[in-house]
């Protein structure tokens, strides 16, 4: 399948990613104090209002360990109307609030004439490398975050994804597109993940993981991954809870059980139509694709969240945190040794 | 069915709540500054640590147009492992925020040596009397509220439940509880509403909401409730779903249609069971009760949130906040007098 | 709010029901040969091939303890492709079979040509009156069914419901509509249950269930209803789960606890929108109404369910069954004094 | 991890599993009278009465456009009270109703002195090489299978995947299991699919399937598995739902993206507790396990899976069937030689 311009979600016309990367300190933990290795990332739909023009979205959760803020909501009416914004576990109260005070600045009205809004803030733990206690991301950082927004994603330890360990080895955040064209449509896929999560990595079906032992490979004890979709197609809701379903598949190519300990919860959202404060279409087409272009959709989907999770793994470096815990970068060079050997390059 | 001893859901062995009021100035709304008609309200489920001896819970979404953090890891797991905390629909970052600096306070290794925790916060919108773009619950007031915490709970305009409104009345918290014994067991089940959603209000089955017009009846607009239920009978995390399932049939009693901005959530939980940090028991008794006791304790939590929700409007009197809206009490003669002439009293 | 033309789901333009009654032999049970007290419904969604001209659908189950086969494709792709179909619990397999006898006559490529379908068949127990182990509704009467389908809607001890039993009192089928007008929208929203499950009947809020003991009030111990919903409201499928998770409301006014082994199933279509093979729109509208439109058809779903349920009581009267079981009709006389002296008639 | 006794689902103390195989005819399709290329798998929990000793259960349905009757009982109480079969999408009706007939036969009180009980069927439309309209599986096929129930799983194109095709080959049944043990606990999970569905095969992370093109390669038309995982873990409901929703991960593994017209459920359960009518445990054992313990068990799930899936297709032949398609099988010679190429023998 073709790839995206960029391969990033922001191949998706009007797609905008930000993030704010915060590295302090170095050595033994002193909870509020650091070392700090954490962040947020934020996700724009479009570049409009998103609470004056919602988008069709669907949440899935493979497993429900997580949190993802505002979920029950978007599982209700198969509506979003905020941005996306993910940052470590203890953070989520005060990103929630920088949401907030975001989206008063956006849109004064929300819990005044208007109605109050709901953000939706995923998590991922990073305290093995992170003073997490410290909650060290403030209501500034997300609204520097949003100011950051372009088309241009930074892969690895940025943003939300700055303290995560994926698969074993130093992750964080990670993006791919794909695109669907001819007969099917013209349509872009785009994924962008968090990764966090214990197992084997297999780098195109091969478990280069079991190759590396400590102190080449990582405890496996992380977890957690949030996968956000953005696609252009004119999906339905319950089509869109199909495409966010699609994310347990490349987890399991990548080497992932779906530990009990890992929130493994998926967003899609469709910018294809705009809705209203009536909840009705505003603007832009809501024609369902049919069945063999949404075949198509699936297999953009778990192609570009496979490739979504090892681009966060080959993007991120060696990182050491609190109590000088190393997350080990992957080695690339003898990944890509390994593969050689299995005629994959 | 027989009341709990002081009809409210700390009738359960265990069970504590405490709430922090927040009422500020009056006249006409300044963003941030007031008037203030809000608070938090938090449920412990048990004396102890609620990390340490976590609770078999389960989440219902009768509609999900909400907020209830944590939720997603409460349907995974069957299991909560922090306290609950009620608040408005903006405060809901700040009041996480202040849930995870309470359970460091209580559980320092958490995030450290122990796994995160994803708090479980409630909201309702509380932006008809209360500035609630101003956040005006803090971390403090979190704090505050879990050292308040007693048997004692107090109804209608408190805590989380100041600013609210309810099927045309002022209303807000509200509890109330039912005994299961003979040979069914001897069980109690209590429960407590945040009560804020729209209907036209049925006492006793009577449509005594049809009685009153503007000035004494409010603005149908209001939205949402989140139910608590608590009991020591021994369910499992699937009977605990159909406990917080039944609330509904309680809210169409009282005169709700489950409106499409209500967020009508529910989430039940039984104190007979401790599980530990690794998911496994580790005290008490987990014997599933049977099917007649089941369909006791399910008419119990019927019976019983109906009965918050009455409790919360009746126990809640006329205020006026933000831009002088009001929010009219229920005139509880005159309501006395249509229910006489029905034969209901 | 306003009655449709005839009271009855087949309001909505195109809607057809369809029932055979099975009532044969009296005295002992002798599996196999009767008593027979049982039956079929069948309800078209419109009067063309619904595997041709599917629509939108979702199905919510208030309490799973009950079937409906096809359920998870209806709540995977938020369409209905087959009609549906009530008859007792046992009878769900030969039901089934006759369905796709009645598919395959109307649409010989399926499972050549083209796609296999699942049909939509409920079921209730009505072992209490019937024969259940007899299975005695054979292909045949489902076939005989479809051929009877009018916009005339037979309640109580008819088809399907012949032989059950709900909140104390013979019942079966029952049927409502409300229309929906003016500024909100020209829309039908019309209702047909089978009810058979088990509480205190109240109508209008009044517990009148409570005056009868036996003989006149029977056992507790029956259970499910399974409810159908159209509309020719436009709704997309996660609006039609919302209608369809309107029913427990009703449930609850009508004095159900939703029992533990009571299947309180239901499905909601919209004839509006037709969608053809590759599940994509063929013919008819698919906007969706806006929010106060929509509140208005949740409370035109609450009332047509509370009628319906209280309608399949009032049209059946007492029958005596298997081993001379007797299903008491309402006394309605009775009832009419009871609702005079609490000043409801 | 270590493979069971006989890799097989039998592997789990008392399963059993039975199939009936119907080949007849060749050649042009007449409709109800071949040719038959079907059949009926079934699946007994244990060797004694499962409506008297039932089972704690889950369902999971990654996508849920299939059919598996039962499954929303099974979803609302975590409970499984009959066996398991497995047939064609048409057939599922009389398959329903001989398995209907089975339980009477064992326990004649059902819909007369106790509950009616709802079969659990599953299906997978073998229409590409099978007389699907003719529903050859007759009542008697059922009982026959139930007869033909032992420790001994014949895999590939027996029972109800006889005319089955997945990943481009012939396939059908499929087993494999795992055995925990040490610090762990000792346990044993196994797996049973039915594999029907589209990809490109994945053999040990290689993509073999595309080496292929027709004639080895089929159409990829074909849709759905259905997968039973049976376990003696003391596993809670919550715990087998978590079970049953880690196939999707091996679904990825071998090549699916689960297609949109791809019923790919799983259903998963516990023989480590029996429970009784009042749906009350009556004997064995429930403490529920570690949180290491079941990611183990999940790690086990996922790799049972994929292997009984690759097991049913390097278990099955070329079969020619209706209009002389034919499901081309796996050129084993071939794919070994690609994996030889690939480092992976």
């Amino acid at each position: 399948m073709e790839l995206g311009q960029q391969n990033s979600i922001t191949d998706v016309e009007g797609v905008r990613v930000g993030s704010v990367t915060l590295i302090q300190g170095e050595g033994k933990l002193t909870p509020g104090l650091g070392p700090v290795r954490t962040g947020v990332t934020v996700i724009l739909p479009h570049t409009k209002s998103v609470f004056e023009e919602k988008v069709r979205s669907a949440v899935h959760a493979q497993n429900g360990a997580g949190e993802l803020t505002g979920a029950l909501q978007v599982m209700e009416w198969g509506i979003l109307e905020t941005p996306i914004a993910l940052t470590n576990s203890l953070n989520v109260g005060l990103v929630h609030d920088g949401m907030v005070e975001y989206m008063l600045k956006e849109n004064p009205e929300i819990g005044n004439q208007a109605d109050v809004i709901l953000p939706v803030v995923g998590e991922c733990d990073d305290s093995y490398l992170n003073d997490i206690q410290g909650r060290h991301v403030k209501q500034g950082h997300v609204l520097e975050a949003f100011r950051a927004t372009s088309r241009t994603v930074t892969e690895g330890s940025v943003g939300g994804g700055t303290g995560m360990t994926a698969l074993g080895f130093k992750a964080g955040i990670g993006t791919a597109s794909r695109r669907i064209d001819g007969k099917l449509g013209d349509y872009t896929l785009g994924v962008l993940v968090n990764a966090n999560f214990s197992g084997n990595l297999h780098v195109d079906g091969v478990p280069v993981g079991r190759q590396f032992r400590n102190p080449k490979r990582n405890r496996n004890g992380d977890r957690s991954i949030i996968t956000v979709i953005a696609t252009n197609a004119p999906l339905t809701a319950p089509q869109l809870r199909q495409i966010a379903a699609r994310v347990p598949l490349a987890l399991g190519r990548v080497g992932s059980v779906s530990a009990n300990s890992s929130g493994d919860i998926s967003i899609a959202f469709s910018t294809a139509e705009k809705i209203g404060r009536s909840l009705t279409p505003i603007s832009g087409t809501h024609e369902a694709v049919p069945v063999d272009t949404l075949d198509e959709l699936f297999g953009a989907a778990v192609e570009a969240t496979e490739e979504a999770i090892l681009n966060s793994i080959f993007a991120s470096e060696t990182m050491k945190g609190r109590d000088d815990n190393v997350s080990h970068g992957l080695p690339i060079d003898e990944v890509l040794e390994v593969l050689r050997k299995k005629g994959r390059l």
